[in-house]
């Protein structure tokens, strides 16, 4: 298909896919003349992911292409490369103190439920900030609330890397997107299975 | 204590605890001389709510005020009150649009689901919005993710609900911080979740 018709199809102006295309978020399509080149369903389904990412996900364009990268190049330590691709993602982490500890809320937690983690994984220090938060706020969150949410998350990641697609490539698209564009999701299950439980519970209150 | 004293223990600036005074959103102290007052616990108490409020959970004061009218005043029906005290917690619902249906994914999904839910709670239109950006990317949410989502927010539901306090100005105030405060832990838990998950089979796979 022609420029015009791929950015139809993957629902974006004519200028944001040249744009995409001299940033190296796109690859070239195959050249047909001087100044012509017809792209694929390949060129679709990459449009889609960078809409995604510099839309909903909200990455930079430069944060983008390093989780571009990254599919195109998963290189030999998948897991790694996973680690860097998920890092990428907002919320950005704050930078680890001076402490010996800087993150001993998080240690504590982890530790608790018993799982492995890298400590220079983003999420523990996302984890610390949100411990930190809640504690801070007069509502931090004790071993039972740390159980409750420990095991629900243990459950959805085990559902979701039952899904994860064996190919690397297609194995950190499906780990980036299915981290972040889930995320919401879950969120928003989350308060609407509150008012689902507190309407069955002042239903049998009345 | 002094004002001097509240902001110390608040951890806040003494400019900042005289501008939450002016706009209402903390209570006055007991006047002790024209221009001094007293202030206690409920006032420090008071501060670390609005803190978290325009902090972590990221209010601007208007929609902080609107939280605290809220509870200090959750009326009757204190089931409306929750839902109209959670939906000012971002993120903003995008307004419905002119068609007839304006939630077909959400609705699908919590019909799906077996839930109980108000159209007009915030969340139906944030899962609204959350469904549609993963299925625009290509990462639709089908029936079995849903399921195992589904499945691990009504567990937190049901264990965040049975702490709800009684007493109706401390469940207003516990539902929307633990509400907000607790979503960023639960993020951080699910993406350190598939981290384990991930060291726990490449294991068993070498």
């Amino acid at each position: 298909m022609r420029m015009s018709a791929l950015a139809a199809e993957a629902g974006l102006p004519v200028a944001t896919v040249k744009y995409y295309l001299r940033e190296g978020l796109l690859h070239a399509g195959t050249a047909t003349g001087a100044t012509q080149a017809v792209y694929d369903e390949g060129h679709v389904r990459r449009l889609r992911m960078v809409r995604a990412l510099v839309g909903p996900v909200g990455l930079s364009v430069q944060q983008a292409r390093t989780v571009l990268d990254l599919v195109d190049e998963p290189g030999g330590d998948l897991y790694t490369t996973l680690g860097r691709a998920v890092g990428t993602l907002p919320p950005a982490a704050a930078p680890p103190g001076e402490a010996s500890d800087p993150y001993p809320r998080a240690r504590a937690a982890l530790e608790a439920l018993g799982q492995v983690y890298d400590p220079e994984f983003a999420a523990v220090a996302q984890l610390e900030g949100a411990l930190a938060a809640a504690a801070d706020a007069g509502l931090p969150i004790d071993a039972e609330r740390l159980a409750a949410y420990g095991s629900a998350a243990t459950d959805i990641a085990a559902f979701d890397l039952s899904r994860m697609p064996a190919e690397p490539h297609a194995a950190v698209a499906y780990t980036v997107l299915g981290t972040a564009l889930y995320e919401p999701v879950l969120l928003a299950l989350r308060r609407l299975a509150h008012q689902d439980a507190a309407v069955r519970r002042l239903a049998r209150e009345e």
